[in-house]
């Protein structure tokens, strides 16, 4: 599977910070980087910094045809529409895969929808920045993250392969393969849940006066309330049913914490903080080698 | 007031995190430093590892009447049954602060029950590790944080600029004035409230099996659910109102982003969002040079 990546030519589809990261790191391993991008002026930056070898606004049917592998780092909705209409113009055999952030109702539909000479194998890298754009973007965000292969029944092992070993190059600490189903609950739990409660911790009151008293805690806690409103409304909305179930078990065990608290039981308040510090523990950040 | 600094021989009553950490600051900065701690070995330790020049298990007359200045660094409740036993032991003209987290319940019952002939002026410095005990003491946790002094009618203004030069001489980015009452509203909300999340997120269901899975977001969120129980517990109880106030606030304002994504309402969740960035960029830290 090395070997196949090794003669690619990657396109990439959506030159953003993930698909600019994307770039970054495969043109620096040697590979034949191209683009499509909505804006003539993200090519011209990516030529002009190295970070592609050529590009085109819009859609370029000959740069499509020419690659062996397209990653697609749009958002999910545009990731659709671009398969529908231009699908067309992929090379016969080409492997495909995304960086989309959630994945059961993007992965059946695209491959119901795609011809059966290519194939689709959806991964998801766990990695980000509060910023956008390529200007922005940076390979070393994968160097301490996550990178997810979500596979189904329609897949070839060799794709699954394939996509484990571009998450592998592409610099990633840990490579996993989950069900659509098992990623969107974590990803609804662990991300979603989480932008959820940054958000609602910075706008449920005017706290500007109290910046200058704010320690660590609330600055880690509220890192991710700067939030790209666009891509993450859609995500919430493409995993509405995950992602509500994880609010109410939240809201509910918040709400008993606080009942606790009324009530006077600090004993109770205790064992739930015991129980947080044991789950926690197993938290910690592996070490960087690991 | 930096001359009176200067002459001082400073006493400092409880050596947990705090109380080793300000010790090491003071005995840097040239202070004689003597402390009562609980425990024997506690003490040991310390004159061993040079944190304190003298110091005794229990209370000991002649170190607690030989303080120009002394420091508690105790829990609320230790706190006040101190000064109620032990209060005649200390020196006249001695200037008294403390470390609580917690201030109303704290400032006004302490200088109601205090000698007419020594001075508490309260103090809140906004630092802390997820450890405890003299072993994890260290003073560069000041570095980055806010030092609160809380006076009332009752203090001096020769012991509101003490205490503002203590904070500073400990290395503080900021040293500020509150009264009790802004305090304790301020920390229910950035600092109590924010450790509710975080303990009700990692309570909330049984995540252990995620931990392969999770980011910087998730990990960042929940860096202080690793928590001390019987402190934090403590500080709670004492703040209640405000705490529960600001619990029903950051309920109903998640409560309203969850009904919004029930409901498909986009465009209401982009709004918060965009709300959430814009007052999240007034929290940025500042250099630390500033």
């Amino acid at each position: 599977m090395m070997q196949w990546i090794s003669q690619s030519n990657i396109l990439i589809v959506g030159l953003g910070l993930m698909g600019g990261s994307y770039a970054k790191a495969l043109k620096r391993l040697g590979y034949r980087v191209t683009a499509l991008a909505r804006r003539q002026e993200t090519i011209d930056y990516a030529l002009e910094h190295g970070i592609i070898d050529e590009g085109s606004a819009g859609v370029d049917p000959a740069l499509a045809g020419a690659a062996d592998a397209v990653v697609f780092a749009l958002y999910p909705g545009a990731f659709k529409r671009w398969i529908q209409q231009h699908q067309q113009f992929l090379k016969p055999g080409a492997m495909l895969t995304d960086v989309t952030g959630v994945k059961r109702c993007i992965v059946y539909d695209i491959q119901e929808m795609l011809r059966p000479d290519v194939e689709f194998i959806a991964a998801h890298p766990m990695a980000g920045r509060e910023l956008s754009g390529v200007e922005n973007s940076d390979d070393r965000i994968f160097h301490n993250a996550n990178y997810i292969v979500t596979p189904t029944d329609k897949n070839t092992p060799e794709a699954v392969e394939w996509c484990k070993s571009l998450g592998r190059l592409l610099g990633f600490r840990k490579v996993s393969v989950l069900s659509p189903e098992e990623h969107d609950e974590m990803i609804g739990f662990l991300s979603q849940l989480t932008h959820c409660i940054a958000v609602s911790l910075m706008t449920c009151s005017d706290n500007r006066h109290l910046a200058d008293y704010t320690g660590d805690s609330f600055r880690d806690l509220t890192r991710i309330a700067r939030i790209n409103e666009v891509m993450w409304s859609e995500l919430f909305m493409l995993n509405r049913d995950d992602l509500l179930r994880e609010m109410d078990v939240f809201i509910n065990e918040f709400t008993a914490l606080r009942e606790m608290l009324a009530a006077g039981d600090a004993e109770g308040m205790r064992e739930k903080m015991r129980l947080s510090t044991r789950r926690r523990a197993g938290f910690d950040k592996p070490p960087a080698d690991a």
